[in-house]
């Protein structure tokens, strides 16, 4: 990929930097398959982005995430105390790195301008970034909570281009999420799938530029 | 629930007139479990209308159901010919009605103006319903591709309203996908749920006014 244009990367958070599965651990007080249960409750939370950007009727990432676990649980057949909600819904303001993503976000802001773009809200982020300590690695955190839509939305991209200042071909966008990937091409970034499971792409749209298996390797890749 | 004032009875088509889980039977043929492999294409297909949508980027039911059917032979790790592609697509033309569907749109159809509003691709609704003969209840078949957009976005439901000549509160609509209900409630329709299975209703809006078992239930209710 040419990366001479490219001046700024923008970031992915959940699934991407930071492990979501982390939060499959606290799921195990409450499901006897604490894996498949966090995998419902992460569809789950996704889906209901959609229905609601879709449906006009924005609530942010928390919100979404606790009535995702709700509607999971009951799936499940699940009985859970809000002692035990509270704690599988602190989980995400303790995510846990992928383990080179410290030392890769290191190395390419020598070189570029970082930024992060997610769903998530200003304080699940905020809060998040803090205590993973990857906060120092970026200008800018962008929360999709200021325009009331989430991804794969272009105007949730076109946030980035406004709060970056760069053109849309000078930013490269870092996903894991395969409908984040689709959704940033569509619109027009440079685009870099990070796929560490080797699943297959969704096809809806132009394939992205480069698929590297952790942020390590884009950070050390030759120009 | 109040009656009175409905004039027009609006029903989604796939999963409530027609059982979407008859494709099922194609994929013995090709997939080790076709309950997943049917469960896994069907939330795929459901998937990508969300995303393009909110991607502006409409492509109609039939492709968007043949890239879902890609997506998950390839998740799966299937082997499958063109051959077994095309049967298994064609499936969505045979679909197979619910066992009270017929006799329940005969009752109804003496008291209310019926209309199908479907994600489904004009051609895939007018043969689907041709061919389960129950295309004589509805006076009128309203696909998306009209405009080219999926439910739930508001816009999709604006259609049944321009297209039946009835305002908003004189049309109930019927649907069995916990989406479509939270979507068309959310929009200001009366709305009945058809909860075959029992399943839990997504918590993203107000509740349906009314929920059965079957439409047979919905037929036979006092007013």
């Amino acid at each position: 990929m040419a990366r001479r244009r490219v001046k700024g990367i923008a970031f992915d958070m959940y699934g991407t930097l930071v492990d979501v599965g982390a939060v499959a651990e606290t799921c195990n007080e409450i499901a006897p398959d604490p894996i498949a249960f966090n995998a419902h409750w992460r569809a789950k939370q996704l889906e209901y982005t959609f229905l609601l950007s879709l449906m006009g009727r924005y609530q942010d990432f928390w919100r979404v995430s606790e009535q995702a676990l709700e509607f999971t649980t009951r799936q499940f057949g699940l009985d859970v105390s809000p002692e035990q909600r509270s704690r599988l819904m602190e989980a995400w303001l303790h995510p846990r790195p992928y383990p080179e993503v410290a030392t890769a976000l290191s190395r390419l802001k020598e070189r570029y301008a970082l930024a992060v773009l997610s769903n998530g809200s200003p304080k699940m982020l905020r809060t998040g970034l803090e205590r993973t300590r990857l906060l120092e690695h970026f200008r800018w955190v962008i929360s999709v909570d200021a325009i009331r839509l989430y991804k794969p939305s272009p105007r949730v991209y076109q946030l980035a281009v406004t709060k970056m200042k760069l053109g849309k071909e000078e930013i490269l966008f870092v996903s894991s999420n395969s409908f984040d990937v689709v959704g940033a091409k569509s619109f027009g970034f440079k685009v870099c799938w990070i796929n560490r499971t080797g699943a297959p792409l969704d096809p809806l749209g132009p394939k992205p530029d480069l698929v590297v298996r952790t942020i390590d390797e884009l950070s050390t890749e030759p120009e």
